[in-house]
């Protein structure tokens, strides 16, 4: 969440926060996976960030979708925990030589980036249970499975890729 | 991982590195948790920070060990990952009135940080599994445990304020 122009009094406006710290996220994870897939040497891990791309896209669609259930228009907030997550990734990439050990870290910096978002959308997934709110939990849910399985398939190609060197 | 004063040719550097980027992130825990536990009210919301503070402390001991191991001084490297979701949490507190508000915004930042902590861990557990570096994996699996623990804790302290509220 970011620098916000009013005051978070209510679980509404934490939940809306929250969504709009999720929507960023995307946003930037949109901008940054084209320049990590252009990085990334091994194909599987090319083909795993094109695949999440995609994806992506969809995840924000699906925000989009959530938003309107609440009325709300689709807005980003300014996330310093995505920007600096991206920012260490960028950081490093520049530091490393060799292509393996950039895939190494590049596969380990996408798992961050997992995970960040599987812990927001678990977040907004248990306040939308309790707020009665189902039909965007349901639509969440559908994100949250596909950031896992995005996360453990980078394992897997690490495993794969140690394996081999 | 943050700004380093030499390139990661190898495995073995990025393996420090990584290493140097999660001990630098436990020292900022260690620092904020302090400050989450005086702005938490519930008792539990406190009792689970403050037991978190307790196991950061042994997390700390934990990678000096594996610094050790590995014939290396104990380091940090900035991490503006983590800087990043510790901004977040502070910006958002200030940001809340309500103490049943800001107690699930503080729940919600400090599973930010588990997760972080928990996609680091995880990478430096394959990495050490991969390596042949068993003693380090051992060591570490010791630490996920916990913060995997702290996260499911979480959750469940959530679910029981969300079902009261």
């Amino acid at each position: 969440m970011g620098l916000f122009s009013k005051d978070i009094q209510t679980m509404d406006d934490l939940y809306l926060h929250t969504l709009e710290d999720i929507y960023y996220a995307e946003q930037q994870i949109e901008k940054e996976l084209p320049k990590m897939i252009d990085k990334a040497s091994s194909s599987a891990l090319k083909e795993a960030f094109k695949h999440h791309l995609e994806e992506t896209k969809g995840h924000l669609e699906r925000l989009e979708k959530v938003f309107e259930l609440l009325d709300e228009k689709p807005q980003g907030a300014q996330c310093p925990a995505i920007d600096g997550i991206i920012k260490e990734s960028e950081q490093i990439s520049k530091e490393i030589g060799d292509e393996n050990v950039l895939d190494a870290a590049l596969a380990a910096a996408a798992q961050a980036v997992e995970h960040y978002e599987m812990t927001r959308y678990g977040t907004l997934i248990a306040w939308s249970q309790e707020m009665g709110r189902t039909e965007c939990a349901d639509i969440l849910k559908q994100t949250l499975a596909e950031e896992e399985a995005a996360d453990k398939k980078l394992t897997q190609i690490a495993e794969k890729r140690l394996n081999a060197a």
